[in-house]
């Protein structure tokens, strides 16, 4: 039997000071709920994702507090964490327990609140996410990983510094172009029209990382609803299908040492989840992938198969990952530019490809997509979730 | 396809200042895959539970960390967090995950460390476990929700409170008598011949809860290996069914008022997993239940339907949970004896229960042990677990 998405919903991402955790996931459960036409008796289980709570709202074990706050207290509510990607396990095990025949229909989501707890606070939770006893000590934080990744990319691939760095703020101005006109995006509005000089200028983070090559800290919560494909069809509406899914991890960053740009556990998670749709990287129309620097998303692009590693960059240049190139990427702005509330991300991305594949994706629809894949990252590598997702 | 236990390993609880969550996890998973007799090949995913790694190691997103330390760097590893039922959500998934047919062989485990962490910062994670934005910044942390409980239980049941701590003391008693026999137990050679008026008269912590009543803080893991039937008879060895399980979810305290020392997502948790295995309260042979307080082991025993509400007290103080009554419970110690390192707890029942049914506890063995049944509750009622396990 297959599995499908019925339903998407999702905060505005951006800041929500008056918002708790539970409180972000509900907004975007009951949006899903409406969106999928089905009651609130019919969701068996919640999947939900949420990586640092304990240091933002103080609260851990949420999965209880969000299945009471909708009004389902009592059944499974599991939380999931693993850092960025912690919907995206959510998801995935989430389809598996569907597939299995576990339950009919069941919720998925994720929330966090970056933004409003403040850049001390958001610094020291994200940092958690990579080995924290022998890395974060020695005072690494994400902007330094990809600033090794981007350094180290110029050099394996004998590109220099200065072109890959404005090969990489075409990320910055393609995801903020595509941010800038959707309304659910942190960036709505905003830097519509940057250049890359404006990428290059913009204030130093961790060199060569300019901010307008990080994405944001954000708020915000998504969800989206997951069935067997018999729930699916009597409820009517347009169900995407789960076509695969693909996970693995990885370890601390020492000991991936020159791997980093090679990112061996994206591309096992990838391949996992072309080897279950039956389908090859040519096949798909679109994807959502974790740019949560200019430089991962052309990492990412490489590993997931989608061009030959150190290539990434000089296609994105082109053109080639541009709504009307041949490959759109982040058509939704991406992390950059819709904003990165870590877990929420990854079933924001899943709501982003369900509303392209049923044609709904009003503000920036790529033509004719019927088959969208989806990639998060948790921390440096840790853990790698992708999936695919098509319509009939 | 049945599934089963074929492995088990667990660290000394205790304190262990130079181990890192990692390394408590690897220790524990190597000692369940040298008892399950098989190969590192063999394990195909990675269920972890830890509840705040992010708080004391300053990791969260630790699954890929572990899976890399054990040599399977690349392979799905996932964390679960739901408090002090954090190991158990991770054990239940992966034997779904197993019967669904997903996996041949998996590990799951937790570790924690709150004893080294220290008491302000260990205090602070554990009260993350109730609600963060409402509950806990009013001062709530776990000594008061189960003193309330304990209070609540003596109005509602009529029962002197003095009578009611003395009733309560014979938890202690009994389980300080079974971790000062466990070689692995924290207290291990202490408070072996604890009398009730020793807990009693212990240092008040939230009234009318004593120090004697209250759980440890301690840092540990455990680990134990599940697998379908025919790789588990391919193996050899000694497997040990999972019967049933069961989940279920509470809300915050507020909202469940006087449902409290109803334990209401247990009563349903346990039914569910009483169910699926087909049996009743009468067919097991003993429990490991959730004993973080005594009146904790009184209100579990009770939800799972081992006694009528209001009488677990009574038939505890005339002998019924010891080793030699009609339903001995926490014959390892419990988390009173054996302590409580929180990611852990969940799956170190597990090893009990198993070491119990192969007849090979020889610190303090249940005599023709068929069937055994664990309960972890994570947080207060936010997340119930329970677990039937049973030899052919």
């Amino acid at each position: 039997m297959r599995v499908a998405v019925i339903g998407v919903g999702m905060t505005k991402f951006g800041k929500h000071p008056d918002k708790s955790l539970v409180d972000l996931f509900a907004d975007a459960f009951f949006e899903a709920l409406e969106d999928a036409n089905i009651e609130l008796k019919n969701v068996e289980a919640i999947y939900f994702g949420n990586f640092v709570g304990e240091m933002t709202d103080g609260s851990a074990n949420l999965s209880g507090f969000v299945a009471d706050e909708v009004g389902l207290k009592n059944i499974p509510a599991i939380r999931y964490e693993g850092a960025c990607a912690s919907s995206s396990v959510a998801f995935r095990e989430a389809v598996r327990a569907v597939k299995a025949g576990y339950y009919n229909c069941v919720a998925v989501g994720g929330a966090e609140k970056l933004l409003s707890a403040g850049t001390a606070i958001g610094t020291r939770a994200l940092a958690t996410a990579v080995d924290g006893v022998y890395e974060m000590t020695a005072g690494l934080t994400f902007p330094g990983v990809f600033a090794l990744a981007a350094r180290y990319y110029a050099k394996k691939y004998e590109i220099p510094l200065q072109k890959l760095r404005e090969m990489m703020a075409y990320v910055s101005v393609k995801n903020h172009k595509y941010g800038a006109v959707n309304p659910k995006a942190q960036f709505y509005g905003k830097y519509g029209d940057l250049k890359v000089e404006d990428v290059l200028n913009s204030r130093m983070i961790c060199s060569p990382l300019t901010l307008l090559d990080c994405c944001p800290m954000t708020d915000g919560g998504s969800a989206v609803i997951v069935a067997n494909e018999k729930f699916a069809k009597e409820v009517g509406g347009d169900p995407v299908y789960v076509l695969g899914t693909g996970q693995a991890s990885g370890g601390s960053l020492f000991r991936q040492g020159e791997d980093i740009i090679k990112a061996i556990p994206r591309k096992i998670a990838a391949e996992m989840a072309f080897r279950e749709a039956k389908i090859t990287p040519k096949d798909v129309d679109f994807v959502e992938v974790h740019d949560c620097f200019t430089i991962a998303e052309i990492i990412a692009l490489e590993a997931m198969g989608f061009f030959e590693y150190g290539t990434a960059c000089y296609a994105t240049a082109e053109g080639v990952t541009s709504i009307d190139g041949d490959l759109p990427v982040n058509p939704d702005g991406g992390l950059i530019g819709k904003g990165h509330p870590v877990g929420a991300t990854g079933t924001s991305q899943i709501y982003t490809a369900v509303k392209q594949l049923r044609n709904e994706f009003k503000w920036n629809q790529v033509k004719d997509a019927r088959i969208a894949m989806t990639d998060t990252l948790g921390g440096d590598f840790g853990t790698l979730v992708n999936i695919i997702l098509g319509v009939d």
